[in-house]
């Protein structure tokens, strides 16, 4: 990666192609940092040895080592689409499953609580954890608005109980029992979340 | 602290009162040291530093340094007793009332994030969430019995499935989206964990 930055031969490359791989090049090597080492070992400095790209480039596209982070958060994974399966169960076990996965076998979960730590101490990070975290509630709060409309769930049912009964169990197993995450307990989660919200 | 440890002139002290004076010294530094820099700042050399009290001298009472952390981490908020207030839900609100309390205000829950960190690339600390998790699992499995010994639970309910639906959302508030964790929301978590586990 570091030739391809210091390929400036005239011609052999659009510039808007090499800004393109250079900006590619400082992604990977981020979120490489992040998952082997955690966010204390995604530095500019430790990003701009291993892409090979100079930290003056690296903070022309982007101007602080939080919007850097986040971009490459943002691209740890695929975002989960909202699903319209035409019912509030079939909605849910979809967005879970895709979740539950990427808590199998994305980086992003290993990263993740090196994220939580750091937001204990540090306000921009927590800012950098409210935002990722977003991204995590926002297709929930989608699929609550549809089954509104459906009549599945009462219009004035509270969101943010309803994700913590959802997400809450999924991210404990994940993180803090280390149980497997299964399809049967998928489906157990999603009988108590709505359980006590059709009433 | 320094000054306790050196203070050897014979009489004054007695041996025992030393040790456990200087045992004190340690874990006070080691907990010190935890929640203000998370896991990584916890070093044998620094909680040394910190507490005056020599490496050798910790190393006789802790052979290793995760039996050190182990150990400080037990002692860093009272163990939730186990309740018995006659009921499944009235036991469940007092062991939630009670992590919540810790959970708000205690040490711990602002260490435990980089425990969980270092426990995804480290597997003597993942031994070591492990124990510090089977602590706040324990009083549940405890209730759960009790509930099925009145028949409130059913004989063959999954109590790790319970377990889940009562710590994770309580958890997920705590760490992930940050919000209050009030007691409306203990009793909302409490409905939905025991709704469906009753048939």
């Amino acid at each position: 990666m570091a030739r391809r930055k210091r390929s400036s031969q005239p011609g052999s490359d659009h510039p808007d192609e090499r800004v393109r791989r250079s900006k590619e090049a400082v992604l990977a090597a981020t979120y490489q940092l992040l998952s082997e080492k955690g966010l204390s070992g995604a530095s500019v400095d430790e990003v701009s040895l291993r892409s090979g790209v100079a930290k003056t480039t690296i903070y022309r596209h982007w101007p602080t080592r939080w919007a850097l982070l986040l971009d490459a958060c943002s691209k740890l994974g695929p975002k989960p689409e909202v699903p319209d399966t035409g019912s509030l169960k079939g909605d849910l076990t979809a967005l879970m499953t895709f979740i539950a996965g990427q808590l199998r076998s994305n980086r992003m979960a290993t990263v993740l609580p090196s994220i939580l730590d750091a937001a204990e101490r540090d306000s921009s990070i927590a800012d950098l954890h409210a935002k990722i975290h977003t991204g995590f509630v926002a297709p929930f709060q989608k699929v609550f608005e549809l089954a509104q409309q459906r009549g599945e769930l009462p219009r004035g049912c509270n969101h943010s109980e309803l994700v913590a009964a959802i997400l809450g169990p999924l991210f404990y197993r994940r993180w803090f029992s280390r149980e497997t995450i299964d399809n049967r307990f998928i489906k157990t989660v999603i009988e108590r979340a709505v359980a006590t919200s059709k009433h």
